[in-house]
């Protein structure tokens, strides 16, 4: 049997955040039915942040309400503090992801505070999750290189992972915010952690600036990460990056993953009509990289 | 001091062959120039064709006549046959590229041989050549795949390369014609050559068609490879597939070999100027998939 390999859709979160154009709870849930339709079960929904601050992500609470009419998933939702954290709680969000920081000057652009008093907010969060029994997944933003402070130590990324793994989160995602990164810097650094600490609780996020995505998720899935971090159509980018692409693209990430044998449980077919509404839907995703190929091709194989 | 790659630009050849735009050879030799500009010194310049099979690549011999004004480099012209191997020798050229076949469906639709028809054809190439001092480059075609026959046996593949490097060709070049390989299957058949054979007279040319043309090349350095076929801006693509993506960009690959830590002589600034100029002479060059970031960043870097 082929081995597992889990994509987790950041696209309603992460991507359509990083775009110009608001989508409303509604066309929110739209999105989010149509990829949970492919068999994709882990998505993103949401962020509980401040409308005023990301109004873009307003209502996230109307659309964790509206998940109870979908297939059941592994849905989770972004917090930026404990505020934000006892939000998404009470709204009924089962994991909630933070953010930790590579460097300082992340921390301070994004929450106004040092790499630490970021690192010791999260674990006052990881404490009360604990508590309440909801799952924390800590991603780590620009954990190669981050626009303000240049590389970043991968043993300082390290000793965050090791740390936070301690506290109980259930899984560290090594996120390459701005998609800086190397191929051979995710395979070393990557490899350090699967070594250390089994892939079962890691996993990768990657942007394709450079046009590395994919060549980054090979790399890693060679170090034996099976959790990527992916976005419907491209979706995304970051505002801090001259020329910055999206997250990498769900759909070359499920079809680079099939090609290599892993088992995704999703299907494409369904996964690019997802991603013709999320193009549809904000008029700026860019679609998958293969997405020219990938349509008639597959539609010759379901002949 | 860092190890040397080698690439190889094909775009003059390769890439102009396969696109509707017609370059006469003053605008060829424009566009070599501007790739040599960048130091650049590996380049396929033209292909001794019949003007009547292939009227884009008409005049090889007034661009071949033509280098004699440019810094010295490794020219390199695509030969079909004995009589194309004939006329590129008596034209100048040193060094000749002929294509073996991985499939025989693809032999068949482009020389209208076997398979094994062709390897003798060129059997008795590389004698004549041999003969005359000129340097043969063989590269396999459709190395991995191919749209007619199929995925292609690995263990073919090598038994080819293996024959032809005792043949004595200089160089045994695999190319993914259609880019169809995925970086797993790059891997384990570049390891298996790089093993018995070493690196120094092997090579691989990728194709971008699902997005993992960069992924295959970090796969295949992975395990050794010092030499890539690329096209300056992406030129070129394949009639055969549909939404196929064109060569692996020149500027991508000389970017990713660089950020791995590699030299490999070229400045990046002067290469995308050759690629712009791919783009403003074709109108139909896509230019490097990280060329938008690129730009701005190597502007920042020289400020």
């Amino acid at each position: 049997m082929a081995e597992i390999v889990i994509v987790n859709d950041v696209g309603p979160r992460d991507g359509l955040q990083n775009q110009p154009q608001a989508l409303d709870p509604q066309q929110r849930l739209q999105l989010i039915t149509a990829i949970r339709a492919s068999g994709l079960d882990h998505i993103e929904v949401g962020s509980f942040v401040s409308p005023k601050a990301v109004p873009v992500m307003a209502g996230a609470d109307a659309v964790v309400a509206g998940l109870q009419g979908l297939a059941s998933g592994n849905y989770s939702a972004l917090i930026p503090n404990l505020r934000g954290y006892e939000l998404a709680r009470d709204a009924g969000v089962k994991t909630v992801v933070m953010v930790l920081y590579g460097s300082d000057g992340m921390a301070r652009k994004n929450v106004n505070m040092s790499r630490e008093e970021a690192d010791a907010v999260a674990a006052r969060i990881i404490e009360q999750a604990t508590a309440d029994g909801v799952a924390v997944i800590a991603t780590i933003g620009v954990a190669f290189e981050c626009p303000f402070d240049g590389p970043v130590d991968p043993g300082l990324v390290a000793d965050v992972g090791a740390r936070f793994l301690q506290l109980g989160v259930d899984r560290f995602v090594l996120a390459d915010t701005i998609g800086a990164a190397n191929p051979q810097q995710v395979r070393d650094l990557t490899r350090t952690l699967v070594d250390r600490h089994g892939a079962q609780r890691l996993g990768c996020h990657f942007h394709d600036t450079r046009a590395l995505g994919l060549a980054n998720v090979y790399a890693a899935v060679e170090s034996g990460i099976r959790y990527f971090d992916a976005s419907i159509a491209g979706l995304g980018g970051c505002p801090f990056a001259p020329g910055a692409g999206g997250n990498v693209a769900t759909e070359d990430v499920v079809m680079l993953l099939q090609q290599l044998g892993f088992a995704t449980g999703i299907d494409l077919q369904q996964l690019l009509a997802a991603s013709d509404l999320a193009q549809t839907l904000t008029g700026t995703a860019p679609g998958g990289r293969a997405k020219a190929w990938l349509k008639p091709w597959l539609a010759k194989q379901h002949q």
